[in-house]
């Protein structure tokens, strides 16, 4: 039977090919494999074509399918398979194993086994053991009310959906970080292969501790094809697949073929000995406590496509190429021919030997599953929140910063935050990392290498010791890969830990996609009963865009707020603390937070603070407020109402509130500050949402408002849309211009600084007609003075960059 | 000198080891070559440093540096020793090189370069090869109104900025494509390999045919470090490296080394060899006229960190370590010291012996360059928009639907659109190409195969010959890895050709930050004198979220519109055409286009058709406009306005605006479709935009509108803001609900289906008061009984999903 792999690249027919040779099973056990099989088959057939008959006990007709069919066939075999070998190993060394289906709507493979294992009736009750049962577990299948074709939320045992693929690696790890007993059995399909996600995914075994950490078992499934298009890692020669992947790190074992037999004696024992393999590393590993980084082992499973669909049906082939990748035959609805194949082909799998009279089924393939919770759909890690245990959080006062003079101390709000996350660090060194594109030293958060360095499990070299901060050990996940820090990220909140990803903001666009999906996930969980709420997804977003002047054009775009902000208000908040304080509160406070996407945004440099704790800790719960002490309205209606979000904006709001007071003494100026972005939407609409009363006693009715914002303008418009006065609402923010500047530049490009602000805020003031021409006059030339000086001396005036609120608070 | 390359990774320093040996430069050629790197290395910190005393003539003091240090060091040695060894080999072969620079900030090491070949004074004549030249030529450096730290589109022959990192390989590949004779030379980043788009995008040798397509020649340049981390690839064994990158199919040489002498020695052998294999390779495949996939050459070349820096500077190391990655001494200003560290350093590079008292390169290291054209920073790929030449494009009217209609014939207009794109692959065949991560023939766009198939240079399979369309010389180019598509489709443009990407809506925000890199891209060039207009970046995008019923909630985002909307109007262009005919005049407008990101959105399936040809070039020169065939309020005010952009959000808006006509026949409907979304906006803010008088004439000032829109529906919003009667709009789009739905199911969760478009209408329209209250009651009727026929048979009932305008024209 098995025979060694070849050299080249080969279709995925005949008997077995396999790197490990022998035959572990006796006969009696392949033929109940080969029973499970055909049972996981059928039933996958059953959930893309019937909707009643579900046993085929009459002859096959037209009202028993669905109306429409929907659902895919292609990589629903490969996944079955390695499920059921991988059952055979949990029974026998007591594995904890957990499934990640990469491969793009796979789920008739996995959800199959779930069923079969009886997970899924005892989940669903209604989609029972018998024939009812399995009626509906047919008939919700890709249909309205019912399930999807990925392997989502309602899925017994899965953290990942995959409906967009390349993200099975990442979030396999995240899942086994801190899980040393775990193996996360990961199918890669070789479509997703070719994103770039999935192709440095690879490199994660540079960040994975043998210790402290479980396993993650790939299995490359080359399954030949993608929707319309061979697969490139199907289409190289063997060797040349080989070495990509002994390059990334793995240790390939090869298992191909078609022939079900043998393919069951090669698979068993090509498993088994990476099983093996993994268990031993870590066994070396914990005994002599030295972590190293071995070639851990993976799989390269090499099955025909569709894999035991017919091969071909009138005259063009089906299994073994791209035409079964969806619904494998298309029109048994119209070609009576069609249906019979179809019939034909379904009862091939001999569903009467498999399900007993009631539909259940048989009691000797039942005993081929593991039990309980070591089952791969009933692991408790596939609902990591029933594991979560809220994190050791100390009291965030503490790290304030004290004696605040509001507008004139500075400091380094960022810095000073990396303390708290320190201790967070410290105090939960196996439920929560912090992760980052190389960018964590850059951000003001190195103070956290006090408590957890950096995971390294790479080549060390004497240097370094001169200020390296890696270790094997470490609690900070950084490589450059936006796309794998969320990734791994996902996976570890989704398995029940906490954590939190920073990034400069330029490229958080990179990771949109996934935040999106990430959104989808948890917001469809909370429609799944028995999905217990996991750790929010925390995003510090810092190097923002009003400190990228001197990196130019290319590092602007605050634009990401736009995106979060599309997704549900259910799984949404996003935050722009002003200052230190409010930032450890806005922390403390996202930390803590269940199945949310928090998105953070604070500035990384030195800035000018405004609140003590107290008032910190009282402006984020409010989330917006005025600021007396920075307006002088008090008693009054103002004249206008100076509003701002994010560091840097409020500095400048509040330098031209300044000016206006200097110059223009007897306007009242209200100053308000907005923390937590959807307050400014209606109740109705958001949870964090505040009355149109509230707006009114925040904004008035009839005052101009000149509102400074971190991000593009309009977000604010939408947010405000409908608001009482709405139309008195100006907004600035980033416009899209940008070059080589200075900070000040920069902001003038944008309109967004002082002098404008204040400038715009006299155009707006009718009752002050043109009696404050000279004041404008005077603003703007001092406007022009503070850009040429700039201009000449690369650096902004001294007024500019070392502005304090000018105005004793009493 | 040069020894073999060894086992284990290592650090980069002592004499070269390198995988060829050998000595091909004679001590005289050396001497030159070090002083030609000495040169480079002494702009390259003037620019980091000095506003004055460019050539150190007088001691170094602290009025000759710039006020703030801004920059990049870390890469600028090994990049600019790169392209000084090219130059030898261009002269020699006379070669066609471009140069693209990877990692992050190196644009000094290759400014460097253009400056001392001549070309940068040729192009910025205040920046001469003189003192005075050198001063501005070093001021502007990341100083207000210069030039940034990347290779912006400022720099002669630079096609990629790479602010972002992760595109240099996939761009690189795009400019070789159709480009026989190029040879782009890349410099990888190790950390930018860390990146997803980086890691796949090795794979793009399985798409290069080496008869049509030149070579890219990579450099994967082992600096050891990133911002504040060492590299992954720099930290695996010399064997796992080798391995990956056979793997990913190349041939690695190996250059690594801190010697000056020896480096040179191996570095030009190294690259002589590489050169040799590319032509030996392009000469056997155009000789047999036989295209095969060699593995082509690259280069590893491991060099310290910021080389040529001091190793250390007050105990801590610089040189060869992350310390050197931006300013390598950040304290000159204050610290004395480290001042005079700077100064010796600088002075080390003995800038005396290179250039004359003038200021000016001596003549015999200006012989080293190439001259003319030939020099990499003048080659014209470089400026692709002077090589572009406008398409052959045949006339789309004569593809166009005809008899249609309005209202009543469905076709397939994407389907139909491909008859199009095929005959403007086959008129083009050498500058236009298609691209798409496996969904060309999934978009019903297989037609385009007949001209041209699909790219495929990995092995061939007997079953390939059904239905397999691949071809060595194929013109439509899939890989699984929309990154990939884009950054090919991105050189293949800004190297002077022209393309489309076709891609589902679900996953085009994987790449919003690619694109928003390109928007800033081509904005940046509009302020570049020099640069020619380049094609548009053309994203068709279809498989829509209205059509994502069945795929589920992961597969619904409608939002990459937001994202583009949020760059400038000068480079952003949307259009949704409603049918098939306006969908070829949209086509054919973007294709001749320059400089813009074009962004289509068209769903593929069948769908009512409503304009014949000459009717939808009218609306499409419009961009948007009043369907009197479907409006009935002909000469007088309507009671409503019914409007819609998008395909299936106006099949719906139609017909709800039936649904009224037929149950409140007094009622006067006037129904309006946008093509171009930003005809909405005021034409103060965008070039496509219209005036206020021109939308009173359509929108009125005080109907109601209700705007069906394919989009989350706040982008409206934004783009109306400030209309007249602009609290008079409603937008109805989607708004985040989704499941496993029939498409009417869906477009209910989001109310816009034409019961609920119908039924706010009705709400809307105040003179109708209570009148309409058994007609609202009948509508919501309707919708029930349609949606729960829905649920139950999971289909549509046949009159919503054939639904038809039931009016006749006239």
């Amino acid at each position: 039977m098995a025979s060694k792999v070849g050299e080249k690249s080969i279709s995925a027919y005949g008997e077995a090919r396999s790197t490990v040779e022998g035959k572990p099973l006796d006969a009696e056990t392949i033929r109940k494999m080969n029973a499970w099989f055909r049972a996981s088959m059928y039933l996958c057939l059953g959930m893309l074509y019937l909707r009643d008959n579900p046993l085929l006990k009459e002859p096959l007709k037209l009202e028993h399918l669905k109306a429409r069919l929907l659902g895919h066939w292609g990589s629903d075999a490969g996944q079955s398979f390695t499920w059921m070998h991988m059952n055979r190993l949990i029974k026998k060394y007591n594995l904890d194993v957990l499934f990640v289906s990469g491969p793009g709507h796979g789920a008739p493979g996995i959800i199959s086994q779930s069923y079969l294992e009886g997970v899924y009736s005892e989940v669903y009750p209604d989609k029972g053991e018998d024939t009812e049962g399995m009626t509906k577990f047919f008939k919700q299948f890709s249909f309205p009310g019912g399930i999807g074709s990925h392997a989502t939320p309602e899925t017994p045992g899965s953290i990942h959906e995959g409906g967009e693929l390349g993200y099975s690696l990442s979030h396999a790890f995240g899942t086994v970080f801190d899980n040393p007993n775990l193996i996360t059995l990961t199918m890669v399909g070789d479509g997703e292969s070719e994103t770039g996600p999935l192709a440095t995914s690879w490199h994660s075994t540079k960040f994975l501790n043998p210790i402290n950490d479980g396993a993650v078992l790939p299995v490359l499934h080359l399954n030949g094809y993608k929707i319309n298009n061979p697969t490139v890692l199907a289409r190289i020669s063997h060797d040349e697949l080989t070495s990509l992947l002994v390059g990334y790190g793995w240790k390939p074992y090869f298992v191909e073929g078609s022939d079900l037999d043998s393919m069951h004696q090669a698979m068993a024992i090509t498993l088994e000995q990476c099983v093996t393999e993994i268990k031993e590393h870590q066994k070396k590993a914990r005994e002599t406590k030295t972590p190293f980084r071995p070639r851990w082992p993976m799989i390269v499973l090499r099955t025909p496509k569709g894999w035991s669909a017919p091969r071909e049906v009138d005259g063009h082939l089906l299994e073994g190429f791209w035409r079964a990748h969806q619904i494998p035959i298309t029109d048994v609805r119209t070609n009576p021919a069609h249906l019979k194949v179809l019939e034909t082909w379904m009862r091939a799998y001999k569903p009467e030997e498999l399900f007993d009279e009631n539909g259940t089924l048989i009691q000797e393939l039942k005993e081929l599953a593991p039990t309980g919770n070591s089952r791969i759909s009933a692991n408790p890690v596939g609902n990591g929140g029933l594991l979560r245990r809220p994190l050791h959080i100390p009291d965030f006062r503490e790290y304030g910063f004290k004696d605040i003079d509001a507008g004139l101390t500075i400091k380094g709000g960022m810095a000073n935050m990396a303390k708290f996350l320190r201790d967070v660090v410290a105090q939960n060194m196996n439920n929560f990392r912090l992760f980052g594109p190389d960018e964590t030293e850059s951000n003001k958060l190195s103070e956290v290498y006090k408590a957890g360095k950096k995971v390294w499990m790479g080549d060390y070299f004497e240097e370094d010791k001169d200020g390296g901060n890696l270790s094997p050990d470490g609690r900070v996940m950084e490589i450059l890969s936006e796309h794998t820090c969320e990734g791994w990220l996902e996976g570890y909140i989704l398995s029940g830990r906490h954590g939190l990803l920073n990034s400069y903001e330029p490229f958080i666009h990179v990771i949109d996609s996934m935040v999106n999906q990430h959104c989808k996930w948890i917001e469809k969980c909370l429609e799944v009963e028995w999905r217990a709420r996991v750790s929010s997804l925390n995003i510090l977003i810092t190097a923002t865009v009003w400190r990228q002047d001197h990196n130019g054009f290319t590092h602007q775009d605050p634009g990401f707020l736009d995106v979060v902000a599309n997704k549900s208000p259910e799984v949404v908040r996003i935050y722009l603390p002003p200052d230190g304080n409010t930032l450890l509160s806005v922390m403390d406070h996202c930390l803590r937070s269940v199945n949310y996407v928090n998105v953070i945004v604070a500035d990384k440099q030195e800035h000018i603070q405004f609140l003590d704790m107290d008032a910190a800790v009282a402006h984020c719960t409010k989330g917006l407020g005025i600021w007396d002490w920075a307006s002088n309205d008090q008693g009054a209606e103002p004249d206008i109402v100076m509003a701002s979000c994010g560091d840097v904006s409020t500095h400048e709001a509040l330098a031209a509130t300044a000016l206006l007071r200097e110059y223009l003494p007897q306007l009242k100026v209200r100053f308000v500050n907005v923390v937590d972005l959807f307050r400014l939407i209606s109740a109705i609409h958001h949870p964090h949402g505040m009355s149109d009363k509230r707006w009114k006693s925040i904004f008035t009715v009839d005052k101009p408002i000149i509102f400074n914002f971190h991000s593009y303008p309009w977000l604010i418009h939408r947010l405000t849309y409908k608001r009482p006065g709405q139309h008195n609402l100006h907004v600035r923010g980033y416009k899209e211009k940008g070059n080589i500047d200075t900070p000040f530049e920069l902001a003038m490009r944008n309109d967004t600084d002082r002098y404008s602000l204040a400038m715009a805020a006299i155009d707006l003031i009718q009752t002050l007609g043109n009696s404050a021409a000279g004041v404008r006059e005077k603003l703007y030339n001092e406007q022009l003075a503070a850009k040429s000086e700039a201009f000449d001396n690369g650096v902004d005036p001294e007024h500019i960059r070392n502005w304090k609120w000018p105005f004793p608070k009493e």
